[in-house]
């Protein structure tokens, strides 16, 4: 029975396996329609470099060596023309710099006798291989020329040892030399001129969606914590899904950020209105940006904790954290609006509403020292009890709408309940238990305006490092030679910021290539 | 002159190379010893296949294919075994998978007229070049095969359009296929068998200097956050640099965690006492430990936001502070140990001792209603005073002890300081700065005990994430078979704590690993 079931399980997995590929494939395809066009792309060049072998009067010039051309388009083109030209480039200064070295050695072996000359090659190919593999561990060699130092290694090798039982080393390397070229040469074209994806517009495009995406965080991140059991309709939109969606492309993404820097600097200016962009620019924001988003986590972690200032508490602060919220959100937007539309942004970024609304949170705070006492023994009973209540109910409901906040603990979760019905090492575990419960207890008798002044804190921290993304973005508009602020456009800007405010982060990347193209 | 200068400059910079050289040379091989030996291991193993060129009857026997051999040992040897064989068994798959289509390709091809088969020949490049270069967007290939595809493709486009040129393509694909195999052997050899490098190993090593460093930062922070004006002998040691160094290793560790995860299921089991590694589980682990992490940026944050509570303020929390964050940093050496030594965590790491903490926490806050009231007028100014005076000196000292915390926005400082001598722009800029201080002179009249309360929720959301952090590492511990806890242990570890209480995370990781293999 149990292996005819394992085996209807299989046969199952194997019937349905088309329909997830095709839908896989569509998924792919519909989240970012260029990799179609990549595909496409990659195809036609191949064929292209095939052709050299399959029409004969370039086979006669060219031989066998063609397949080297083959060999260069599928190692070089990468998806952007960044990435394609960095590769292209560490490809070509390696094999250069391989040859040159080479041929000095062959030139030095080619003076001695036969044995000699072997164990002369024996040993420069060990020094080499070693010095070069040592060389890959250096950091600026690593980030930079790691694939350059791979190919200088394969080709010096590939000569030096070739050379021994070959007499025309030269007349090879010639060739080989040539059809690489032809290979490079339909890799540029392309990856420059036929629907060309640039890392630079794709490093420029991410940033705008990093400030929105935190944007958004800090605004469902209040809204959640002052709305949770009232029902809204803004609720849906604002759960701690989208919370969770808005700073998570933020937190993971330095290498993404240095790599495509990398690639955009190789890229040719193909924006006319500045002499030179700054791609570490965008890098040092994304450094900045990502320190505002551990701010913005340790405000989402304010609503997951299990010990919470009871509502009838936090309603009486509401209004002004939801404002400033909202104008710290605001701010967020007219950064991401001013690097989309490559202009400086608004001197009123910062405007007086954040002004009133942080004084007005401070009166709210003042006016209610009772609160932040902790010592009315009989009313702080009360709380705990409706606080113990609420964190009841919250624990039922987050496995609904918090769910993929907690995609790195869920398996944990899950081992959680499994663990509920396997008994076996429970009584190893009881000695563990009852502590971990005692720390709860003992987390509950704090002051319970404690949790609520570390939100109100962390948002106050939120304005604060708003001052460090400022500066950050004024000088990359300063070294970029962004437009002068014309209060005009905001009426188009405001148009894209409805366009650009649909929930999905991720799929939204491409979408704005062409709005960031079009500017 | 000018020029004469920048000759002058640029002169010093040759002079100085090969001495910068030297340095990074013996810097890199300081940190890692066993790059040495990884980089001596490769120029071995290319001596050795350079063998099959070289010595007459191998040459004879193998011809020019012995290239292909070179070629493997280059791009497959890696640094960990798990990272050659990932790359090895990829390579070798694709090579099967595209001899096969490419094969049955030509054997439909053959049937046919030499122009319908040429035909035939680019229609296949296409589709398959277009298709596997699709596949590489799967996000499942993407992280497992993605290498294998490349491989794929370069030998599907070889052979086939080969075949069209040479008649005898299954000759030269066995020719190959042997070398190859060769290469492949070289590699398994010299990467498994010859001072082999582990990426589990390097996944368990870092796990336990992640708990490690979280642990440090905690506790810096604490004493900084408390002692900073005080002349401490502890000082040097925990100085935000440290704390910085603590957490920065946690914060971006996930690509790295994923990868070496992924090249260690792929390692042989080189520990006996266990079947399954669960590598996986790190890789969890490594995901609560980042989101503890957020939490001690947030901490650390409170260190550095210009509003302060006055020390006088502050010392009055100092002792159940101290000994709560003792308490979870002693909690997280702990765990650190326990899975060095791959052994349950003792029963009591969770002692009465950070319960009684809590409580004391909770009673001084509660003893001091006074303060969290912020009403008081008189008393209030006179402590912002206290505190504006304390935040010009930090300020003046963030130079130099914070010097690296700051890296991220380093550079914005320099432009700073720069900008104070340039006027040009000054105009512009007015318009802004006015509010930027307003906004800062605003935050300063918020209740001053703010800044405190959101400090001390923050040490407690540590508490309560410690558990999370505790249930990852016994489930580590349950599924990797870790031996009981046993109380005479404690002596040896205390023994290796010590050791590893060095300042330099970074260096320590590889002096771990013979700690963690003495085991």
């Amino acid at each position: 029975m149990q292996v005819n079931k394992h085996i209807q399980v299989t046969m199952d997995k194997i019937q349905h396996f088309p329909v997830l590929c095709w839908k896989t494939s569509k998924k792919v395809g519909a989240e970012d329609p260029r990799r179609i066009i990549h595909s496409l792309k990659v195809g036609l060049s191949l064929t292209l470099v095939s052709l050299l072998y399959l029409i004969e009067p370039l086979f006669k010039r060219l031989g066998s060596n063609a397949t080297w051309a083959v060999m260069t388009v599928v190692v070089v083109l990468e998806f952007t023309a960044g990435a394609t030209l960095c590769k292209g480039l560490n490809r070509g200064l390696g094999t250069l710099l391989a040859g040159s070295l080479a041929f000095f050695i062959e030139g030095v072996a080619n003076r001695s006798g036969r044995v000699f000359r072997a164990c002369f090659i024996g040993a420069a190919v060990f020094l080499i291989g070693a010095a070069a593999t040592y060389m890959r561990f250096f950091p600026k060699i690593k980030k930079n020329y790691d694939y350059g130092v791979v190919i200088f290694l394969l080709t010096f090798n590939l000569i030096t040892v070739s050379s021994y039982r070959v007499d025309n080393v030269l007349k090879i390397a010639h060739d080989r030399l040539y059809t690489i070229a032809i290979g490079c040469g339909v890799c540029l074209l392309m990856s420059l001129l036929i629907f060309p994806n640039w890392s630079g517009e794709e490093l420029h495009n991410s940033t705008v969606l990093k400030l929105e995406g935190l944007a958004k965080s800090i605004e469902g991140c209040v809204n959640e914590y002052f709305f949770d059991t009232e029902i809204d309709e803004n609720k849906e939109s604002c759960s701690g899904d989208q919370i969770y969606k808005g700073y998570k492309a933020v937190l993971d993404s330095k290498s993404i950020d240095e790599s495509l820097a990398l690639q955009a600097s190789w890229e040719p200016r193909h924006s006319s209105h500045c002499y030179r962009i700054p791609w570490q620019q965008y890098v040092k924001l994304g450094g900045v940006l990502r320190h505002f988003g551990y701010t913005v986590v340790a405000l989402h972690g304010c609503l997951q904790t299990e010990i919470q200032t009871p509502r009838s508490v936090r309603i009486l602060f509401k209004d002004p954290c939801t404002r400033v919220a909202r104008e710290v959100s605001k701010a967020l937007i007219e950064l991401a609006n001013s690097i989309r539309n490559r202009r400086h942004c608004s001197p009123e970024i910062l405007s007086d509403h954040l002004h009133e609304a942080l004084q007005d949170l401070n009166k709210a705070i003042k006016s209610q020292p009772r609160l932040f006492l902790g010592s009315n023994r009989n009313k702080a009973s009360n709380m705990l009890a409706l606080a113990a209540a609420e964190a009841g109910q919250k624990r039922c409901r987050s496995g609904g709408s918090l769910s993929s906040v907690k995609t790195d603990s869920s398996a944990l979760m899950e081992w959680k309940t499994k663990r509920a019905s396997e008994q076996s090492r429970e009584a190893e575990r009881k000695v563990l238990r009852p502590q971990l419960s005692k720390i709860a207890i003992t987390s509950l008798e704090f002051s319970e305006a404690l949790p609520f002044a570390a939100f109100a804190s962390l948002l106050v921290e939120t304005v604060a490092k708003l001052d460090n993304v400022i500066d950050e973005v004024e000088e990359l508009g300063r070294i970029a030679c962004f437009k002068e602020f014309i209060n005009g456009d905001d009426h188009e800007e405001q148009h894209i910021t409805v366009k650009c405010e649909k929930p999905n982060i991720n799929v939204s990347q491409n979408q704005l290539s062409s709005v960031g193209g079009a500017e």
